[in-house]
Order: structure tokens, then C-alpha cells, then sequence
């Protein structure tokens, strides 16, 4: 019987870190499989580390992780977190009109290169109801108009409460509640539909074609209260030519979207994103 | 004996174009290595062409060139260059400390790659004087000061008038002065270290690494009045992540900028840009 | 009434083809939409063009297009198709059990980024039977043994017979039967999990691995009756590192084949492809 | 006063190691910069780890380091390689005609990013001769004929003996003498111009133009006994099309070869790779 662990581990760096660490996983008996650092500056920067791991016994809980750890944390002032990768986060999707990102997800989740369960989609239109529903996944229709927008809202973060450990906008095009922004901190990823800091909000291929690039994008990003501003997960991009409309500049940025968001849902899932400050230390 | 030969043409879209001008260089007894049309929309929009070729006998002549054309372009309302590769291009190449960009376009330029006459380099600092002189080219250093600002430019243009084509800025760190800008419109690339429109201006390998993204890139572009506003030649990226520092990203930056410049002013010395409105239309 | 269509052209190379091509699309009307063209060498080279046009008049059929082309085709020994895109390609699809590059082909067929028409998916298992019928269209399951290959052969054949245009092979595999290589000639696209002529055959994945390379990817071509070795359309590569698996491999693959494979059957459709010697000629 | 350093080790995987390493810098003070590790299975698997540090006493010498970690060495029976970056590795650079790696190699050692001193270049050719003896570069001219081969060998041997810690192979089109193979056993960093395995051996470019293919490139590889089929270091692509002559070609491909050879010594100065069998773990 195993047990796979997952450690990700922030504190100011200073000496030992790492032997103190790795000293409470070989007492636990753990076998590493995976292990990764980070440092903004071994004198009076910030630590970062992600440790996974199996241990060959079924008694060695979260709980008896968490006891482990206890000094170290306490010592090193450290953030921990510890994630039982058996114990599957939940995910809701929340989508409008395009479609793409949603079968993206749900074809990855179900290939098993999403390790999540996707607990529910949220929708604003009925586009996407049947094709959810035949893989089994339940599917909120919730219009938002000017007037509704308010019921719109309770009603998601009821949906949601307790029924989902994150949220993944497909391609959602309504700004999202602060409500849920709260209720979720740093953990609603967005696909947007340009390599930022570029085009910020509305219409980027649009702009993007008027500015006349030559290489468009999309940017994974976690949400934060400033429209497209919060912590980059990934980025990537194609290479266009002046022969392109702003239509075929959309047909292969659906390709980018969809890819990207994946990658960083992905990484969301596996525990391998941190934090610091507005940015993100992806150890993948 | 062979003359090669080029016709660049942009003119309102309508039937028939494209039949009269290789009508005309089959008269010509021209022979047609490459040839590249591209429309913004073939009812009402702009028509935009270039074909490469060459003459058998000697006497075809840039004159006769241009007595053979002149019918069809007033008949089209046609903007027609027409550029005989023999006759190399004159190029100034501007730069301030960072020699990477100068480099690269010298090395191309001894290797063939890029069909330019190296006119002269002009900088603000004495760094490069040996370097440059060492290959034969003249080397002119202008000290730019605010007192002296009015004066360097007036000893730039000078040495430029009548010496030089086009102007490529290879990491000069001044800003150019509109009576340089008015004197070669459209013929002044400049090459800017960040993926264009994001981090217009200053610093911008500091601003990525503050944004925290996973992608740098650089721009060239034909300068205009407006600072790094003007019609995008080429960009190109590469990725990065979170344990690169600034210095880091300005060491891989230096690989991405002095190829993207090289790529465009190797177009624009082989006539592959076409301009239309802010952007350009690259035939490569 | 709008008329839409494609001539792709290819013969010996010589002064005035464009010239009489476009005098004759002139004559009839037609609006020039796209034009690409390419020689080998122009003294004695092959030359290669595709236009893409439309016609005002509703009785520019196909035949009146052939009919202005006969002299033309004759004149320059000159092999010609002539394309109307509103009569779109019969495409089957082969697949074994690997779901990725038929799921593509289905959606973006839905979308509409491939034109064509799928009249058939053709697979030796079940496990899409579900997915396929739900989108209407036919699924034949016809098991391949070495006792039955024969027959399922045969029956390949038959249900092809007049039914499809091309074929596309999703992961299928099984060596095709020569009798369909014939059937199909430069008319069954592949796409091979290998950035080719790197590991050829079986187990690409998995030779990648044993080499230790840093880069992966896929290719999609033409079948002939050599084992990978048909022109190729179209290729795509992703990085890789030591820390990847065999299984992270195949998994990064997908998304590589499925793209590839997706471009070369849209670039098929929408007939951008011609074909020399063993090389492709890719108007896109 | 710092001193820095750098430890490599691969040993059979078991609990505790990184423990063990820690806990040892941990008592000399170190202060961790970079720690990277892999591990091809953890149970029963080998596993590579490096780590980048730096001490604050002067007396942590090279010898302090190697007492400090025997004790571990032992018990996990390590191979361990110490590396103190102040003591900068000696490169030989050999080169024969073409002399975009060269100067790659000589600008990016100027530039800081290849942290080795240039011993010598060796050649078959005068070519260079200038400029790198302007650089202040010994410049060892050594022809090489049928009939010279064995002497030139030992001449190079001689040159080297001593003197060099690695070589580069920055284009020598000579076979390399099993002598020197044996004499710098996965010290000899070669560029093959393609993207390996495909196109081993002589005229890559020729080949791949008449394969078709559609995307070229390079690979960085240590050499072993058996033609360009050593370990892999570092390997990039670039796309093409059929309009690409050969020629074409090889000029994209110096761009390719002279960043790929650059970023692999790069690497091996760094102390950044690591072999197991036949393929490089590289950490950077």
C-alpha cells in the first residue's frame, strides 16, 4: 500500500533548510520522487521548495505529515502546505460561447493528464448542456444580465460553496464577482486571449491585428481584482503574418488558449505552482 | 550578362492587375524567381506585390524598366519601386554600448546574408571604434549630451546625407532626432527589447521580470514619431520562468534582438516590406 | 451569387505563364483572392501556382473554367485541378485506439476549420463507436487479424469506394493495404509520432527516449508504399528534458500529432498542397 | 570573502541522500544557491543531483570540500565531482572553415556567458588565424592530409596535453583521432548540423532539402567512439519550406548550430551536466 505525498514550502532562505527537510522525510521512511528549489536570494531572500513523495505505509497520514512538520515550520517560519495527490482537488468551469477550453478540459481530465474532478460547469449560455451532461458532469445554466447580475452571483457561490477547491474560466467572458474573487484567492485561473502585458481586456486579437504583430498569445493567469493583472502560470505563443485576418488570427489562437490553459490547470492540479508576490515559481 | 531586378507595386485591388504587370515583364523577356501578391481585400481593398526576376540581355536597363511600367502604374493608380539588387543599399548603423546587434549585422554583412554596403557607424560612445575601423568601415563618434543634443544631430545628418539608404539603430540608446526621422521616412529600423506593444519604452527586461512573465521577446520596427509605435518587421521570443534574473533575460534577450534585427534589415535590404498604414506587409 | 474557386498548376518552368493564367482569370471575371507560386528554377525548373478566386456569375461553372484553361494547360504542358471549395472533400478516417487525433479532426470539422465532409470513420476496435454515431456519422468497426487482414481489406475497399476523396490515418495501426495505397494515391495522409526521418517504424516514443534527445515531435505526409517515407506535409516539435518519460513523452506527443496532423488534412482540403518528386509544395 | 562551489553526484537511489548532502553543506556553512535533482526511479534507480553554493570562509577550500563529504560518498557509493567556478575550465577550440561557431564562442567568452578561458584554437585551416590572434588567442595551425593524419594527431595531443580541459568542436570537418576520444573522455562537445538521429553523418542539409522536411536543426553532443551518437546536450529547430534552397538552409542552420554549440559549453562550464549510459541529465 502507497502513499503519495506532496510538500510545497515557503520561508525567508537561510541555512539548513533543505537538511532539516529532507531529514523528516527519510525519518517518515519517504521515498522522493520529485524534488525542486527556488531561492530570490540565499541572503535574505525567500525560500521556495516542493518535495513529492511515496511512503510504503498506509498509517502515515496527512496528519502524520503535518505532525512531522510542525517544528520545521515553526523553526523556519515557514508556509507549508501538504497535498495527498490520492485525494483529488475539485475543479469548476466556468465558460460562455467558445467552447475550445471547456473540450479541452474535459477530454484532458478524462485522459488523466488533468488530475482533478470536475465538480461542475457554470455557464451564462445552454451551448455546451448537452455535451457536459453526456460525460456525466453536472451543468449550471446561470444567465447574467445587468439586473440579474447580482442573483447571478449568489447563486454561483452557492453552487460552488463546498463543491469546488478552484475554478477554471474557459474562455468566461463576464468579469467575475469579487465575492467569488474572495472566496477563492488565488485559485481561479484565466485563460486570456493575448500575451500579456499586452492588450489587456476587451477584443486583443482585434488589437493585436491593428497593431500589426507578428507572434500572438495567451496567458494563464490566476485572477486577482485587477482586470488581467494577476500572477502569469504560463504563456505561449504562435507566429502570424500580415496575410492573417483577425478571424484566422482567433482560429489559431484557439489553439494557444486551449494548450496553455491546460498546461497551467494542469500544474494547478499537481501542486507545482507557488507564490510570490504578483508572480508565480512553477516547479514543473 | 544577367540583370536581376525587382518590382515592389501597392494599388487599389481590381481585376486584371496581376495579368497586365507580368504582361508587361514577359515583354521584357524576364524571368521570374519569385513572385508574392497579397490583398486586404480584393473587392475595394488595397493590392500589394512584389516580383523578383532577371533580364538576359544587358540594356534592360532601370530606365526601361520604368518606361515599360509607366502605363500600367498611372492605369492603376499604382506606387511602384522598382530596385536593381546590384545596386547595393547604403546602410548607417547607429549604436551605444551593447555591441551584440552591431556585431551580428557586421558578421552578416561579411557573410553575404545581409546585401548591404556598410556606410558607416555612428555611436555616442568610443567603444567599438577599433572593432569597426579593424573591418574598414568608418567609424564616427558623436558624444550626445543635452547641451551638445542640437549640434550631434546636425553632424549626423550631415555625414548621412547623401551616404546612406537607410538607417538601422542597433541598440542606440538616444532618442533619434525628427529631423533624422523626417529625412528617412519609413527607412530608419530600430530594434526594441521587449515583445512590442508590451513594455513600450524604458527598461523593459526589468518591467517583464516585475510582470513576472514566462515569455521575452524583441521588436523591429520602422521608427516613427511615436515612440516604438511604428510598423512591427519581425519579433521573435523565447521562454523563461521564474528563476531567471534580469541579468538573465537580457543575456538571452541580446540572442533574440540581434537575430530579429538581422532578419529585418536582411528584408529590407532584399525589398520584402511593403508598408500599409501602421503595419507591414513582409514578402519573405 | 458568388462563386468560389482554386486552380493549382504545375509544369516546366518558362517566361509567360503567369501572364497567360491571369490574362485567362481576367477574361472571366474573376476576382483574386490568394496567389502563390514557386519554381524550382526558372530556367528549366518546374513552376508551381495556386490561385484562389471568385467568379460574380453564377454560370462560371466548372466546365467554363476547364474550357478557358485547355489552351493554356496544352500550350504550357501544363497539369492542372481545378477546385470549386463549395464542393467539399469526402474524408474518411482511420483509427485504432488512440482518441486524440480523431477527436481533433472531428471537432475542428465542426468548427469548420477543415472543409470537408467526414463520411466515414473506419476502425479494428470499438472503443469510438459511441462518440462517433453521436456526431451521425458512420462508424465501421472491422477487426484486423492476420487470418482476416484479407477480407477487412476488401471490405476497406468496398466501403470506400465512391464514398471518399481521402483519407486520413489518426493513429491507426496497421500497415495499410497496397490495394488502398493505390486506390488513393497521394490522397492518404499519416501522421507519424516522430519528427521524421528520426525514428522510422515502430515505438518512436520510446527510441526517443533510448537516444536521449531534447526535442520531439511529429510528422504528417503522404503514405507511399515505403514505411514512412511519403512526402512530407507538415511537422512539429516540442522540448523535452531528462526528467521526461516515456509515458510524459507520449503524452506531450498527442498534442503535437494532433496539431500537425489537423494542419496537414486543413492545408488538404483547402488544396494548398502540390506534390513533387517526393516533396510537398505547401501554398499556406 | 566567498568562495564558491559546486557539487555533482549520481549514485543508486536510496532514502536519505539529499538528507545526507544537506546536512553536510549545512556544517560547512554553505549558503545554497541552486539545488536541482533527478532520479530514474526511486526505488532502485540512480540518482543525480547538483548543487550550487557558496561559503563565506576563505579556508573552505576544494580539499575541506572533499573531507567533508568522503564519509557520504562512501556509504552511498557516489562518484562526486567538485567544482570551485573560480578556477575557470580551459577550453580548446577546434574549427576548420566556417566560422559562425567560432566567433560564437570567442564573443560569448568575451561577453561573460562562457565562463572558461580559451587555451588555443587548433585548425586546418589559416582562415582565423587574425582574428583570434587579435583576441589574444593562440592560433595553432595543424593541416590535415591522408598522409599527415597521424602526425597531425600527435601534434594536437601534444598542444593539448596539459593544457586543455575540454574541447569544442566548433564545425572541424576532420574525424577526430580515437586518441584524443580517449584522452578527453566526454570532454569533447561536438555541433552536428541536424537535428540527430536523423541525417547522421556527412551533408546533413543536402539530405534533409531532399527529404523534405520541414523543419531543420542542431545538436550539441559529447563525442564517443561511434559517428555524432554520443550523448545528446542540447538541440534546436527551425521551420522551413519548399522555397528553401540548400544554401538557404545552411544559413538558417549556422544560426541554429552557433546558439545550440554555445548554450551546450555553456552548460559544461557551469558544471550543469550530468551523464547516465548514454544520454546527458542536464540541470539548468
Amino acid at each position: 500500500m502507497i502513499t503519495r505525498g506532496r510538500i510545497l514550502i515557503s520561508c525567508p532562505d537561510q541555512p539548513g533548510i533543505v537538511a532539516r527537510v529532507s531529514q523528516a522525510l527519510y525519518e517518515l521512511s519517504a521515498n522522493i520522487t520529485e524534488s525542486a528549489q527556488y531561492t530570490t536570494n540565499p541572503s535574505g531572500g525567500t525560500f521556495f521548495m516542493r518535495v513529492a513523495f511515496y511512503l510504503m505505509e498506509e498509517s502515515d497520514t496527512l496528519e502524520a505529515l503535518h505532525r512531522a512538520f510542525k517544528p520545521i515550520t515553526e523553526e523556519f517560519q515557514m508556509q507549508i502546505q501538504i497535498a495527498m495527490p490520492d485525494i483529488r482537488k475539485k475543479m469548476a468551469i466556468f465558460v460562455s460561447k467558445e467552447e475550445h477550453c471547456l473540450l479541452e478540459l474535459l477530454w484532458q481530465q478524462k485522459m488523466g493528464t488533468i488530475a482533478a474532478d470536475i465538480a461542475m460547469v457554470i455557464s451564462n449560455h445552454k451551448d455546451h448542456e448537452d455535451t457536459v451532461k453526456a460525460m456525466g458532469v453536472p451543468y449550471h445554466y446561470i444567465p447574467v444580465t445587468p439586473e440579474t447580475k447580482y442573483e447571478a452571483e449568489q447563486m454561483q457561490a452557492n453552487l460552488l460553496q463546498g463543491n469546488a477547491d478552484f475554478i477554471v474560466l474557459a474562455r468566461y467572458m463576464q468579469i467575475l464577482s469579487p465575492l467569488l474573487i474572495e472566496q477563492f484567492p488565488n485559485r481561479i485561473i484565466n485563460i486570456h486571449h493575448s500575451f500579456l502585458p499586452a492588450f489587456v481586456g476587451a477584443r486583443p486579437y482585434e488589437r493585436a491585428y491593428e497593431r500589426g504583430v507578428k507572434i500572438i498569445g495567451a496567458t494563464a493567469h490566476y485572477i486577482t481584482e485587477e482586470l488581467d493583472a494577476g500572477p502569469i502560470i504560463e504563456q505561449d505563443v504562435a507566429r502570424i503574418h500580415h496575410g492573417y485576418s483577425v478571424s484566422d488570427m482567433k482560429s489559431i489562437g484557439r489553439q494557444i488558449e486551449r494548450t496553455v490553459l491546460a498546461r497551467a490547470v494542469r500544474w494547478h492540479c499537481d501542486d507545482r505552482i507557488l507564490l510570490h508576490e504578483n508572480k508565480t515559481i512553477v516547479f514543473n
